[in-house]
Formats: structure tokens, C-alpha cells, sequence
């Protein structure tokens, strides 16, 4: 690597290879609150208010001077999802999940399967280990799972197959059927099932926790829930290899109030099931809104669809948020496309209207 | 490792040999909020009042579903630290920092020097990296910084070097110009100096920044700001480097509530230096409440003491708990030692009074 040496400028510390090699992420996120947020697939009503007031009424001087503590939230998300409480650690968000799961399996070198265009948190953790990554095309079938080619492509070196189901920025997925035969041929894998979109899909494979020692599952709190600011997941597994992922985690990763805001979400269960009814009907909506405007797009599982705006996907972007509206340009991983968000009915209203303006 | 392998149970996922050798770390936090916690050298009186008020104000339903931005919070930290905004990151409490240096740096078998006994989370992440670690000894000499040794100990293929300064559990440091002799020894190594308890001390090497480029400093909000709760630190660089830390680093690691709080926080810096007033005089009245008891102790810089109990270290901390007064055996790795955090004056004398009780 002494051609990359040369790059750096003088007086820079060596970093470690794969990190000079690692591409710099900077997701586009600034003054967005004042917009119609359909770029980042949250919530776009927000949280529940009832996990307001419970925060307002909950946070004090010494409440924020100590140290978090996990104990009785960790038996209330156990209750939530019907698992064990060693069945599963809190991660700082997703991405402290992905990022753990990588430290505890993945030696530098070691055989990682992804698929793309995923999110790009899988290949950022794995290209900090150093692993061996290989992809497979979510194109090659007009953005189907891949599954036969992904099985075909697992071998016993494999450590992990690291999959959102729904997929991000696809929308498509695979069944509890598709997961399960990856997991059968994977079994020296951590394969890690995201399932951020669960609730739109209605799809998981949770309840298989105690049927495979090579399964792990990621939920999180900040898309359906709306506390994408508090940086909550969970990450699940049987409660053996938990032991494992609790050795390669710092102890004090979640914040307190990510904590306290999951205590009063959970409890508020109608409120998430209300926002999901409305964000597939206003999917329905898109579509139709779509079809009239003679847009092709992919039917999707969860609260985002792709559509093809051809070679007019970056101005197309442009002109909605001159125009107050933001989505996110997805033309680098599939040429041509654009991500809406799906959030109400009214959101979608506005959000077509816009796009008649302008198509 | 063949070996390790025997002694996983059945079923259990293979981990990385540097996960499957650490040891476990369960820091003892639980049901601390309604006794003295003089146990995690936190703030004992709380984040400052208008930290709150701003947090109410602040907190709402959209606020919550929006990923972090953080624009505005570096520029205001980048003007109250003194250095410019891309000379740092923000990260998810120290130990995120520490994490971030090691994925920037450190590759499986580098050499990498602590010191013992310090932050637990050093060690942590140099063994997650599978770093060749060693380890100087601060028992040679009364538990004063050992800089010669260290100095003696550096080696041009040393890739890092992390101290605390001053130390935590010992309280002793080094000055500004011991930091120096390691900086222009260690030219191939990150070190990195953690100013936890600076606000205590007084004594920093941040301003020094410019000056070398193998310097990184941390600073957190966990300590004298009673922000601990919240998991917010800062770490620091020459933005040649920072180039890099950000590269391996989550996009979204601190929390949106976190840069709220710190927002207030800074704002009100009287409350800050009147708790470090208050600190520094319960300090004296600990060290003579311990003088008139026999009780031998090691001076500090920080807000907190290492007094010796002997072979009573554990039943003495468990005899303040039962009284409602929480400390840390350290004597795993001090022998006979107990640390108790200073808070006010008023927290003092009741410790005082009932380490008195049962001596």
C-alpha cells in the first residue's frame, strides 16, 4: 500500500490501510426541520406525544448526571418482543448493532456476503474490519431479493450475510421461507437480518431466535416509532452468542433518554399502529399518483418507494426541495431513481401535487 | 486457539479469538438515583438547571423523528474550546472516541502502551482490535505517572499510546511538558490524552494541537457537566487526521437531545466554575477527614480520591452502601484501595460522618 502513502499530506498520521481506503460517507442531513422530510424514511409526523410528556416530566438535573442504566427497560423490551432479556443487547442505533456484530465475528480478511444497493452502514463496518466483502446485484431481476444467487454464493468460509428485509432503497424483500434457507446453508455465518421496516411489512423472523444459533435480528426506534434523534436499536440473538456480542460493547453505549422515550413508546402501541395504517394507505395513494403521471416504480414493502425519474432524477430532486419537499436521489446505485418516503395521505397529496408542477 | 473452541457450549456462534479472550466488563450500575453516588466521579449536584429548562423547551414530537444534525453544535463547540470546527468530532461519550482512534489506527498485533491501572475502556478496544498491548504499572512509584518508563518504552512501531490525564482510579498526572516527551517520542503513535477531569486539573494539552500532529485529546460532558446520561465527548485533532476519524465513524452516533443539552450547557459556564469551587474545597475537607481517622490516601487532581482501607476495601464499601453512600473498590488493582468521588462539601462531611461510624 506504499502508493497510498504518498497521498497523504505531510504531517498526517498513518491510518490504517482499510480506512484510507474506505470512501468518506457524508449524508446530506441540515435544515430539514422546516421541510416535508420524505429523504430519510422516518416518521414524518413524529414521535408519539405521550413520549414527550413522559420525557418532559421525567428529566432532571441529577436524572442527566447519571450514568445510564439498562436494567428495567431491557425487561420491558423483552416483554415488548416476546423474547428473554439476555436475548438481545440495546445498540446506539442500528448502526452500533451492525457495528458490534462485525467486531465480535469478523477478522480482517474474513468472507462478509452483501447485497446492493443496501444500506450502506453493512459495508461501512465490514470495510473498517477489514473483511473480505463480496456483493451480489439486487438489478440483475428488476430489484427483486436475489436469493437463489445468494445461497448459490455462501460458502463455508462465509462469516457473515449481513440483509435488510424489507431492503433500503429497494422496497422488496424476501419471505420467513427465503431467510430460513439462509440460514440452513449459512451456518458459519452471523447472518443478520435488519428488519428497520418491520412494521410495514408485517414480515420477521424473531420467532425463529430459538431455532438458529446463526441468526441475528436488528429492530429499531427510529422509523416507525419517530425517535430517529435518540439513536435506539436492539439487536437479538440466543442469549449464548448475546454473551459475546455484550464482551465487544461499550458499556454505556445508549443514552438515558433513548431509554425513558422507549419506556412511554411501547406503551403507546395504538399510536404506531394508526400511523402505519395511514402510511400504507398514502402508499396506495403514491402509486396511484405515480401511474397517472406514467412514472414507473417499484412496489415496495415499506415506507419509501423508488420510482424512475430517467436521466432527470438529480434535477427532479432539486426542483422538490426548492419547492419544500426533500427525497433522495438514488441514481448512483440505480440509475435513474428517486426515494419518496411514504408518510400520510396529506403528505402525499402534497408531495404529487409538487411533482405534476414540475414533471 | 483450538483449544477455546472446547469450551464454547453447543450451538454457540464462533467468536473472533480477541472477543472470545476478553473478559467480561458489568459495570455495577443500578438503582444508584437515590443514594449518595460518590461511585462514578459523576457531577453529584446535576447538569446545570438551565440544561433542563432548554431541554422542555426543546424537546417535541418532530424534534425526536430527526436524524441528528450537527452542524450548529460543532460551530458553538469549535468557538468554546478554541479551535475550529474541523479540528473534531463529536462522539457518543469518550469511549466512542476511544473506539473511533483504535478503528483509525490500530490493526490486529499493532503495539499499543496504557498504563494500569486507568479507563477501563482503553484496554477494551485495543483488545477488540487485537492489538499487542503492554501495560506500564503506576505501582512502582506510589501511583505517580510513570513518564520515564513510558518513554523508555516507546518504540517506533508503537501505533498508540492512551493515557488519562490525570488518571483515573489514581488522581495523579503529568504536566503539560511530560506530555510533550511523549509527543516527540512517540512520532509514529496516536496518543491520545483524555482530559476527563481537565475542568479539575486545570492542566491541558489541547491548545498544543497545532503543534503536533500524533495528538489527540479528548474532552466529555459525562464529568463536571452532569451530562453522563447523555453520552457526549469530543475528540480532537489536526483536521488532517480528523479526515480520517471521520471516515471510520457513524454518521449519526450522538444523539440529537445530547447537543441540545450541550448547547445549554456551555452557555452557562458560572455553574460549572462554582462546582468546580465547591469541589476543590470539599477535596480539603476529604483529605482531612481521612488525616483524622489514620487513614492513609493518595492526592489527586480530579474529583475524586483513592484512600486506603486494607483488607476492610470491600466490607468498608459495602457498609457505606447499606448507609446509603455509594464508592468503588479498586483494590483488584490497587491493593486495599477504595475510590470515593468529591462532591459538595455538605456530600463530604455525610461521608465523613459515616465512614466514621463504621472505621
Amino acid at each position: 500500500m506504499a502508493s497510498k502513502k504518498i497521498d497523504l499530506p505531510p504531517g498526517v498520521l498513518q491510518p490504517r490501510d482499510a480506512v484510507l481506503n474506505m470512501a468518506p460517507y457524508s449524508p446530506p442531513t441540515a435544515g430539514r426541520a422546516d421541510k416535508l422530510r420524505l429523504d430519510f424514511n422516518e416518521n414524518t409526523v413524529g414521535a408519539s406525544p405521550k413520549v414527550i410528556e413522559y420525557l418532559r416530566g421525567h428529566l432532571s438535573e441529577s436524572s442527566l448526571a447519571i450514568y445510564p442504566e439498562y436494567g428495567e427497560i431491557k425487561e420491558e423490551l423483552a416483554a415488548f418482543f416476546g423474547v428473554e432479556a439476555d436475548d438481545f443487547i440495546l445498540t446506539n442505533g442500528t448502526d452500533e448493532a451492525i457495528q458490534v456484530l462485525v467486531n465480535t465475528y469478523i477478522d480482517d480478511g474474513d468472507d462478509v456476503l452483501l447485497l446492493h444497493p443496501s444500506y450502506a452502514m453493512y459495508r461501512f463496518y465490514a470495510e473498517v474490519a477489514g473483511a473480505n466483502i463480496r456483493e451480489l446485484s439486487y438489478r440483475a431481476q428488476k430489484l427483486a431479493f436475489p436469493l437463489e444467487e445468494l445461497l448459490e454464493t455462501i460458502r463455508p468460509t462465509t462469516r457473515a450475510v449481513l440483509i435488510a428485509n424489507p431492503n433500503n432503497p429497494t422496497g422488496t424483500g424476501t419471505s420467513r421461507a427465503g431467510i430460513e434457507r439462509i440460514l440452513e446453508k449459512a451456518t458459519n455465518a452471523a447472518v443478520l437480518i435488519d428488519e428497520a421496516y418491520y412494521e410495514f411489512s408485517g414480515i420477521t423472523v424473531l420467532p425463529l431466535l430459538n431455532d438458529y444459533p446463526n441468526l441475528f435480528v436488528t429492530r429499531t426506534f427510529s422509523k416507525v416509532y419517530g425517535m430517529a434523534a435518540m439513536r435506539l436499536g436492539c439487536l437479538f440473538s440466543q442469549s449464548g452468542n448475546v454473551d459475546f456480542l455484550h464482551k465487544a460493547q461499550s458499556p454505556y453505549s445508549v443514552n438515558t433518554v433513548a431509554t425513558l422515550a422507549a419506556h412511554a413508546a411501547i406503551q403507546d402501541k395504538s399510536y404506531i399502529e394508526k400511523y402505519v395504517t395511514e402510511v400504507l394507505a398514502a402508499r396506495e395513494l403514491l402509486y396511484v399518483g405515480l401511474e397517472k403521471l406514467d412514472i414507473p416504480y417499484y412496489e415496495s414493502k415499506a415506507n419509501f418507494v423508488l420510482f424512475v425519474a430517467g436521466d432527470r432524477s438529480i434535477p427532479v430532486r432539486d426542483e422538490l426541495r426548492r419547492r419544500g419537499v426533500l427525497v433522495r436521489d438514488r441514481s448512483y446505485e440505480i440509475p435513474g431513481c428517486v426515494r419518496v418516503t411514504v408518510g400520510t395521505r396529506e403528505q402525499i397529496r402534497r408531495f404529487i401535487a409538487e411533482l405534476e408542477q414540475i414533471w
